[in-house]
């Protein structure tokens, strides 16, 4: 089989996430679009007309007055995703949701039922929830720590496939000649008694048309890391240079193939903030004026973030970075952070001047520039595909009608959609029904 | 103001529910009814070209291969409530989702997020789970008791009110000009701590059109009937008489008043079948037809379903009904047929010949006949509003074709939609946020 192409996904960002203060304040930006399906739905289809695999819906679930403006208030993805579905034909439906608030029947059926509404175009962003005032929203009185936040996602996402086997393909001829609407024996129960979850099941939906929604996973913890190898058909990260990128790329094809998986079938799609322009002269004046126009006082607010929304705003900000707890919600992040600034020596204040300066971006320039950029990145090894964070429709059509036609005419992206479902666009396998694989082959089922 | 219009809600029931074994038979009815977005979606447009008030989608989630047929595969009701959302415009989008199995941010971000989406049309059919094996789903060994469901619920839908009421209508001014997003004195944190839940807030989403989603009830035991005086802004119920839904809706009423509430603002809409044809003949012929199709096999099996699945397969037919725990299941149901056995020394095959028998319809006859029965209903106190169960189209477009107008033309329903939001439509009024009523009042917040 020859190469895939090289994958596209548009992260839709409303008005704005982490570190992107200034963006609802851009003309072509709407400050409502956060909580505007339509703004979604528009958004959906101009990827879809640029033959993007997929959109993708993150998420969280606690905030505070600091919070970034899009997570202050903003659409919950599955819902979202639901109304994007009926709007569009071809594009993958990807939507965050946590494996440590939710219940995996509750959570498996809305995610089974949004890709049945899709035609087969479902994918599950899985998380853990990083913000550990999350928990005060679900009745407990801590975050669960780290590695019972990751043993816990790894059973919820089994259980989750489990559920989703439980009608083979076959279970409903619906045959109004024979009157014969459901075949008994083809609706199989879960009985899973596990550590943290007894299911018995069956779900109560059938088989969809690519069998199991799409698993993306972004964890970048060495937990994270582990559970992404074990379970993930695609995966989120961060790239700042193609060295890193292949680094990460190559360990995590590693790991997925000690697990007995094909690393084939595991495609890294880091986020990148592509900032495109007529000239590449131009492309670094508008990226100087997009970090301009970040606030320092938000910035340093949203620092506390990783810390568990610790409060930085208490130090002098030109003394040397305090020393504080990373505490369990993004801790990776957070002793990153505490880390690079110890060795460099920084004071608080160089410290959030570098978050600040964190979007500048290797994909600046023009068309040619950063088309040529990224076909450098995707041959060199750095990925299988990116995702672009979309706020303004302006600055997404520049990537859609600029870079994408380049990337096209060179080969490195598609012509037109393989398929109608998320796996067959991504080139993954469809899988089989356990119980219909079982039927094949003597032996018991597990 | 005068007395509001006859309500008219469309339970979309896929494939057929409970006692429907034969309705995917009928070549009109889509066998995948059950499964397929663009069936529901062409349903509620017919029901909105009609001016109906709302769509109702049920649910449940404990399955065996005994379930109706819609049970066995059914899409999950807000994801699918969101898809229909964006293919209409005004028609109310109530869904069915349970206190019992849920955590109240998770399910009040989706029916908020359902509200926004649908510009202001979301309502909540507040249930209680009664399939006790519902429990095996959800890591529990066994199913909440009678009282505590029903405690849980007040609770829960308590929390999921202070949580719609996390920001005032005004806290997101956006205005580019003075470069305000947000106002941070509008947000506001629940802080609950009751008996089941402990939620701190707030919810990410901003105040919807219609302020809180519409609260819709449908328990009939005594612990249902006092939830429902409590909390409902609309209940569904069953109703044989006019007799018997005028001593239902007194009662209610009744109810609503003791706990303070205007009964004007608590709707009676039962559930009602109607079977129309050409003629009052043909319409008999119909229903004899109908009852005539339904399996007995089928029906035994689904007598099982309010005594906790009990099997009735392994008792002789013909020996007097027997004596079976009714359990927690759908207790009042449960208790209801094995009185009524009980008093008329009915055998189980009698039991189960009345189960067929009781998709008998008070509303059969010509346009003519069924219009003018549901008026006399409607005028004798009966009812504020009817939900028509749909399953074919046919059927469902001699209701809205031949029946609808002649109420319409003698002013029982409505001509045109007054509102764009559900409360609107139904003639309740718009809940103020506390927190904006607190600031016009000076005493404390509770």
């Amino acid at each position: 089989m020859s190469r895939r192409t090289l994958k596209l996904g548009a992260i839709l960002l409303g008005a704005g996430g982490p570190g992107q203060h200034h963006t609802w304040l851009d003309p072509d930006v709407a400050a409502d679009a956060s909580v505007d399906v339509h703004w979604y739905i528009a958004r959906a289809r101009e990827a879809e007309a640029a033959k993007f695999d997929l959109v993708f819906i993150v998420d969280s679930q606690f905030i505070t007055p600091d919070s970034p403006n899009h997570y202050l208030s903003r659409l919950e993805p599955l819902t979202l995703l639901s109304a994007i579905a009926v709007h569009t034909t071809h594009i993958g439906l990807v939507g965050t949701a946590t494996t440590s608030y939710n219940e995996p029947f509750n959570l498996a059926r809305r995610l089974y039922s949004l890709d049945h509404i899709s035609g087969g175009r479902a994918g599950w962003n899985v998380v853990t929830s990083g913000d550990a005032g999350t928990a005060g929203n679900y009745s407990r009185d801590e975050h669960y720590d780290y590695p019972t936040r990751y043993s816990r996602a790894l059973e919820h996402v089994r259980v989750s496939q489990g559920l989703w086997d439980s009608y083979e393909a076959d279970a409903f001829p619906r045959d109004k000649e024979s009157k014969v609407f459901f075949d008994r024996t083809k609706q199989h129960a879960l009985n899973h008694r596990g550590e943290f979850f007894q299911v018995v099941g069956p779900l109560n939906l059938e088989r969809s048309r690519q069998g199991q929604p799409v698993i993306f996973q972004a964890g970048d913890s060495e937990d994270g890391r582990d559970l992404g190898a074990a379970i993930a058909d695609a995966i989120f990260t961060h790239a700042a240079t193609l060295e890193q990128a292949r680094a990460f790329r190559t360990e995590l094809r590693r790991r997925a193939a000690e697990k007995g998986r094909d690393p084939e079938n595991v495609l890294i799609m880091p986020g990148i903030f592509p900032i495109v322009a007529d000239t590449d002269d131009e492309a670094r004046a508008r990226e100087t004026e997009i970090l301009g126009a970040k606030s320092f006082d938000k910035a340093l607010a949203e620092l506390g973030r990783p810390f568990g929304w610790h409060d930085f705003r208490q130090y002098d900000l030109d003394a040397p970075f305090p020393d504080v707890d990373p505490g369990s919600s993004f801790r990776t992040q957070a002793e990153g952070i505490a880390r690079h600034a110890r060795e460099h020596g920084l004071t608080l204040r160089q410290v959030v001047q570098r978050q600040l300066d964190a979007g500048r971006s290797p994909f600046v320039g023009s068309p040619l520039t950063v088309a040529t950029e990224i076909q450098r990145w995707f041959d060199g090894g750095g990925f299988d595909g990116v995702s672009i964070s979309v706020n303004s429709p302006r600055e997404f059509a520049r990537f859609t009608d600029q870079v994408v036609p380049i990337l096209r005419e060179r080969g490195v992206v598609r012509e037109e959609y393989e398929a109608d479902t998320l796996r067959g666009n991504l080139g993954l396998p469809l899988p089989e029904n356990r119980h219909t694989a079982a039927r094949r082959t003597p032996e018991p089922v597990r």
